[in-house]
């Protein structure tokens, strides 16, 4: 198969399982720094896996995010609130149009790089909360994509309609090692456990009947 | 009128035409670092007129453009091409996808400032080279933005359909002085005159009748 896609890989479990999943199609891999609590975390993670997989891995510079928007994701780790993941707990860790910002700049990526699809993990999980995660607005970004580049470049997010207890399963059939995955919107450097990323982290691998081999600064369930 | 919008200001002919016009609507302008040639002569003249105006500016870095992609409007003065402002000629300085990054970033960065609506320069002179400059490239983008975001931004393009040459008419009659606004993409202290954009520039001017006050290198017209 050709190798034609380029992938935006943060480091956590989604894009990780994508990347096993996909690795025969993915000629580059993009990681973005945005400024957030845990970009070196995830970063260190995307590094492990794309060496490992022998697919190439960009680093992209955003700091702007982190200097100019607002989010509770870029304000240090005590900034993030406890609790489950939903609405209103979740709220301010929203970053603004983030996906639209990522998959703009890897399509213009793919588009220098001669590279004709660009792929990325959102999932079901994320639609509730993030406007950008939604199938409706990956079409839509799909087709603004094709409709401004020369070589017709489109999205391809192929666990848009997935739980995250589903790509753990396909990840647990692909063999991937979740203790080289990040999910902490704290940052630290072991996963707090409280947050809710943490919370839907531990749900996902628990769901899947994967021994989760992440260590929690607060281990009680 | 409600000042709403947020606008990517080039410092060139034709946004700085749209700031003038629309300044009752723009909270906040924005000017993008991506490592053109002419990149710093172009922000001089956009902080030049937004301070005439009392509007504030915004700048932000997007260096990866400059250092991970290709186009010889990144690659120094003597890359550009002379002559005339049509495909063939221009192909090399096209930034792949270059209206999508920047829009998604105002696009984020509007919503985080609680701002409606994004506004943009394109103009009918770049349709033929730049896709990303097309009304369906525009329209398809302001969907993917509406979808993407808690507010529903919205992209305004009202010069989209209009010539340089109306545009400048335009900005006769606002008064906008041109000698505050860049063009060439070689990007040294003076216009060049023989580039794509110089052409370009010099024609419209005339064509709508203002007496140009650029000083051009190469004053053989």
């Amino acid at each position: 198969m050709k190798k034609d896609a380029l992938m935006v890989l943060s480091g956590g479990m989604d894009s990780t399982t994508m990347l096993y999943e996909y690795a025969s199609q993915i000629d580059l891999a993009v990681t973005f720094l945005y400024g957030s609590n845990h970009n070196a975390r995830e970063l260190e993670c995307a590094r492990y896996n794309c060496e490992k997989l022998g697919i190439e891995l960009a680093v992209i510079n955003l700091d702007f995010i982190g200097e100019m928007f607002h989010s509770s994701l870029l304000e240090g780790a005590d900034a993030v609130p406890d609790g489950d993941y939903d609405f209103d707990n979740m709220r301010s860790t929203v970053v603004p149009f983030r996906n639209g910002i990522m998959l703009a700049a890897a399509a213009g990526l793919a588009e220098s790089r001669g590279l004709t699809t660009v792929m990325i993990a959102n999932h079901a999980g994320d639609h509730a909360l993030y406007p950008d995660c939604r199938a409706q607005f990956i079409e839509a970004m799909s087709a603004a994509i094709k409709a401004g580049t020369y070589e017709g470049i489109t999205i391809s997010a192929p666990y848009t309609l997935l739980t995250k207890a589903q790509i753990a399963e396909r990840g647990k059939l692909l063999g991937v090692d979740y203790g080289h995955t990040y999910s902490c919107y704290k940052g630290r450097e072991h996963h707090c456990g409280r947050c809710g990323t943490c919370r839907e982290r531990r749900e996902a691998l628990a769901a899947a009947g994967i021994a989760d081999p992440t260590i929690y600064d607060d281990d009680d369930k």
